[in-house]
């Protein structure tokens, strides 16, 4: 296949030094639940058959990672490992079979791939991919059952995490999680769309479909939530509430667009009923941002009958069931789930980088640490401490 | 304001002999949970401001009639009291303001009424109604919180049921809670219009919008689920799969369209499990008509991943809460509940009434079985027994 000026394009070909070989470079690996990440010496094997091995530039934490690092849920126990999802970087290298990106392309990392040829990449209304997608249990790559670290200083293997492993100089990834973005995009920004602004604008515009001159309800104001009020401010939504129990949050809400605030210990009345008056008998839309479940009790009582519609976007790793009655559906109020904000990544995130250049999104409120990658224990602590929203780590 | 003929049309008038005067006749009074209905001649007021009154032709029993009877919710229990809700009459007179309706006209009763000028009817996504919306607690008429109903022997007012009050040869309603059909239509048939046929089909064709080549789980096979069957063959599903522990059900369901069957109790693995078999990993749109929380459950894991819907059309008389983990949501499965079909009465029956009569539905099944009106206590009895999917009552 050629193209236009007579080119071959859609060759398996990469022309780095490092094509085809074993790199050692520094990763964070972490060996137990809760302890501290090792910056240290690994080996990343060369991208086999449609996977494609990347140059990290940048990856900052999200709190995904936080609970993975914690290990929160049981299952997502494995070590050692190297966590990181929300990153940017150029592809080093392609297997074979990879047409679609070459060496030296600018790319973001996506944990929920697109295939483009499962059922669920065939259809419109969902983003899952039945080879690809999210899934936290996966450790190791699809096409082999291996994985592509290995510690340095004996040889172990290293588990994958969420298709990405973005806590590494080098990592290697299924072709169907790396999305190429516009070469003259910048790249640190170009970081944010690898999860948590991609996820909060996307419930915004593709899951909730958010109109103009309507009302939303934001619980949880962290980075995802503060993205859904990006989300719902492009869209000419024109009542925007925040509710957070840390009011630090409500100085850079407002700056993203939320149109007035509520700390739940401020109040003595639940947060629906005051949301209810707020908003002529309640919003159109509430997402909840917070993972906790009483909450996702309160948005959707905050949302209108008729036709009040709850995201759900906060990861709730409860043994209790939805807190809602059978009968409450009749009212006319509906619940449903986003996930990477309903976007088919490689479809679609190519456009949004492009809308977010225009500034149609404003990605320069999100970003507000910067570190140096060996200095990642300390930018999980500013995370834990409520302090940062998105702390870029430099690779 | 005069019509093309020059006659007066939107004036409040009434020839028949009975208007403006209280109507001595019969109906069927209930006095307490379970207890047998006692046909009576009661006293029914003349229609008020925006009220008509209706000479009932047709009334049958619908599974809302049977718990009221019997009391499950203790807050319903108001007595004495008319039930009936699913009927089809004659206007015998209207009250002052009434202007889209008059004398003579053939007219159905619904439950949840459109008044037209609050918010929800003034919205097109939902069927809810501020002022004449379901209300199963309402006991009077909303101009003066009054009863239009009394006993004959010694005045007592009677509550009103549901908007409607069936079960009796003459009922007043608000107008807005009155749909005039086309002279031609059977009023025989159009009585299932009033309630079970228009909530099973809207549920196919309004909430969920069943397409073409889709395939459809429907748990539990009464009226309103052998409807919502009748939606989904008319709107072309490829697949319909009935479940109900009564094998009898089978027989009626595979004439309004079930391709396959399936009877939970001769099965050792859970249905969603056959269903998914089934149904090449589920099936598109799941609808619960049988009022068990359990199945919920059931319908909602037998729903495809992705864009699985699971339509609540059963009534849930449990302290129990949904039965979903909110993870579950993320697997991209939908639940919502419909509310009479998700139809607005006025504005969209007389057409629904018109697609009856061409036959895109088929009504000729439903009418099971047809009773005289004083044989009220056996008619129940054959819904309770299973035996009836719709009984008639002349009046």
């Amino acid at each position: 296949m050629e193209n236009l000026n007579g080119k071959p394009t859609n060759t398996w070909f990469n022309s780095s030094e490092t094509a085809g070989k074993v790199i050692t470079c520094r990763a964070a690996v972490v060996y137990g639940p809760g302890e501290p990440f090792v910056v240290e010496q690994v080996r990343v094997d060369p991208p086999q058959k449609m996977e494609v091995r990347i140059k990290i530039l940048f990856t900052s934490i999200c709190h995904t990672d936080l609970s993975a690092w914690q290990g929160e849920n049981e299952a997502q126990r494995a070590y050692p490992r190297i966590l990181g999802h929300e990153a940017s970087g150029i592809v080093e290298s392609v297997g074979e079979g990879v047409r679609d990106m070459k060496e030296g392309d600018h790319v973001v990392p996506i944990f929920n791939g697109e295939c483009g040829d499962c059922i669920y990449c065939k259809r419109e209304k969902t983003n899952m991919c039945e080879r690809s997608g999210v899934n936290p249990f996966k450790t190791v790559m699809v096409s082999d059952g291996k994985s592509r670290f290995s510690t340095l200083k004996d040889g172990k293997p290293i588990c994958h995490f969420l298709n990405t492993s973005t806590f590494s100089e080098y990592t290697v990834l299924e072709s169907a999680c790396v999305v190429k973005v516009d070469p003259a995009a910048p790249l640190k920004k170009m970081t944010l769309l690898s999860c948590g602004v991609s996820t909060g604008v996307g419930a915004a515009w593709n899951t909730a479909d958010v109109k103009a001159g309507s009302s939303v309800a934001i619980f949880g104001l962290g980075a995802v939530g503060l993205a859904v009020a990006e989300g719902a401010r492009s869209r000419g939504a024109s009542k925007i509430i925040g509710v957070d129990v840390n009011p630090n949050k409500f100085i850079k809400g407002r700056a993203m667009g939320i149109t007035d605030t509520i700390n739940p210990r401020d109040q003595e009345k639940p947060v629906h009923e005051i949301i209810r008056e707020m908003a002529g008998g309640g919003v159109d839309y509430s997402f909840e941002c917070a993972g906790n479940l009483d909450v996702i009790r309160e948005a959707f009582l905050s949302s209108h009958e008729g036709w009040g519609l709850t995201v759900v976007l906060g990861i709730h790793p409860t043994p209790r069931m939805l807190p809602l009655h059978p009968m409450e559906l009749f009212a006319g109020r509906s619940i449903i789930a986003s996930v990477f904000g309903g976007f088919k990544g490689k479809t679609q995130l190519p456009h949004f980088a492009q809308q977010c250049m225009k500034g149609v999104v404003n990605l320069d409120e999100f970003i507000t640490h910067e570190l140096p990658f060996e200095k990642i224990n300390d930018a999980f602590q500013l995370l834990v401490d409520g302090i940062s929203l998105r702390c870029l780590l430099h690779l």
